[in-house]
């Protein structure tokens, strides 16, 4: 009991971490953008307000104002006169740039408009999207008994055969992904941002929980949305919590794939250059201290992908 | 030689699918996109005539005006003259859109307007993330001799011990990654595209190569591109080489992080609902004709994050 205290007690440290590192990046973001997006702002609203004051507007005044106004636009500041009421780079939004940033899903309707922004964008991102996917990583591995082997193994005292029985336990689990982290949310959306269909809430949550993040639906975006930072936190949390559903789903698929023999089915024959890599081992002197046989640390350092799995073969074999 | 040469067959296979798999969205997104946009781009012209046609601007009608031109900017129709001259979904375009689905990369500058597009969209990349993921494994499997095994053994056949080699490495695949395809690709892009310094250059590879893809910056975005299909179409090869080698690299790293003992650092205490996961097998029956101890298929069929090793622990024991 001492071992499971210890270990969720680190995983809550990560998580804390996680939202420190959030909240780190949100400060310096802030700071960094604001003073330039007010700038820019500034400089909008002066060009608008000469354009206005144009006795005769050409065709040629338009088309450079226009230029202007597209160009401030592609940096988040909008020429509409409710637009200058929100910033894209206050506390809240300046962290859920930097979740976008962390999680790979980068929206890109707000981005860095400084030369030092975009650089404290790399430096963070070097760090945080490594770091995201360890703090994932260990929240998965917490769900994986009450969301895998709890159903499983209730599946197969029911009477169930055990291959039949991952592909039901996997049927019902993406089920329950679909239902939780695409239909509800796509309903809440759709009820909560004024021009958003339904179709369009769906069509968010896939291309966010894919990491893809086209940022054409970003939540939060439409002005003067009530309660705007405690949304922006919401999807956040909707955002981590999801692609953390995701891993899970893909990591039963994975398992339930190999079983039914589908990875080999894929699996690239394995060609010369690749049996030397077997056979001769890399460094020599970190085998001494083996405790396990050399398959098994040979299965444990290649990636779970089903080209580079000599062992996976093996399930269905015989 | 027989079993290398049907590996390259089915590699070539698997890539010519992937270009065939590219075309074919491309096609698809083209035919359902390009009536869209050329209505949206007729309404946003008649606009433009309408409000140069009146005789005084009102503050209340430049609102209003400029509200649709950003509506039909967020679309990917911008109101300029000499943007109209090109299509966001023409074959080039589409097939580069297509290919930010399947890498997740997302750019987000052109995103489909219509409900058919978004459905496609969905379907495209639900069948398209999970195939780019095997090309890219099975071309990494390919670069692994060359680019790890050989340099590596160089190392140790020069004297050099095997643990500080795998460092010296690391570090050398580092400045090649970073030099060919970070400074020397930086440099092109601020050479080829006005707007960019090489600083942008750096931002969008970091942020392209993290799958990030904020979209602030694209190539062969701007306007009377020379030879932009063929552009956009080497931008799409550097993207698929570029991810390639960052996970060639992630992969030498995680290696690299085992050996030195970095992986077992970081790694969770195992609570009590992770060591059943380990002593009650899932599904019994598929265990019967195993070829390897049991330690060896639970590693295959555990994912490399540190977290979830149980074997790493042992590299450096002892």
């Amino acid at each position: 009991m001492r071992s499971a205290a210890k270990s969720w007690l680190l995983l809550a440290g990560f998580v804390l971490f996680y939202v420190v590192y959030l909240l780190f990046g949100a400060l310096v973001f802030s700071s960094i953008e604001r003073p330039v997006e007010d700038e820019l702002r500034r400089d909008v609203e002066a060009l608008k307000r000469d354009f206005l004051n144009q006795s005769c507007v050409s065709a040629a005044a338009l088309e450079l104002f226009l230029a202007k106004v597209l160009a401030a636009n592609k940096h988040g500041v909008s020429v509409l006169r409710n637009a200058s009421l929100s910033s894209n780079w206050d506390l809240a939004s300046s962290m859920f740039f930097a979740n976008t940033l962390v999680t790979t899903v980068g929206y890109g309707q707000t981005a860095p408009l400084s030369d030092t922004g975009k650089a404290f964008s790399i430096l963070y991102a070097l760090i945080g999207v490594p770091f995201t996917m360890l703090v994932l990583t260990a929240c998965i591995q917490r769900l994986v008994h009450p969301l895998v082997l709890t159903p499983l193994s209730f599946l197969q005292r029911s009477g169930m055969e055990p291959r039949p029985a991952t592909v039901v336990h996997f049927l019902l689990l993406m089920v329950l992904v679909v239902l939780c982290f695409f239909m509800v949310p796509a309903a809440i959306f759709s009820a909560l941002e004024v021009s958003w269909s339904f179709l369009d809430g769906i069509y968010f949550c896939f291309i966010s929980l894919c990491t893809i993040g086209l940022g054409d639906f970003v939540p939060g975006a439409q002005q003067g949305q009530k309660y705007r930072t405690l949304y922006q936190i919401t999807v956040m949390v909707y955002l981590f919590t999801g692609l953390m559903m995701m891993y899970l789903l893909l990591r039963t698929f994975h398992r339930m794939a190999d079983l039914h023999g589908l990875t080999a089915f894929f699996q690239l024959p394995r060609c010369e250059e690749d049996q030397d890599e077997d056979q001769e081992p890399i460094v020599e002197s970190a085998h001494e201290d083996r405790t396990l046989p050399d398959p098994a640390e040979k299965a444990a350092s290649e990636p779970l992908e089903p080209a580079s799995q000599p062992t996976y073969n093996t399930i269905n074999k015989g």
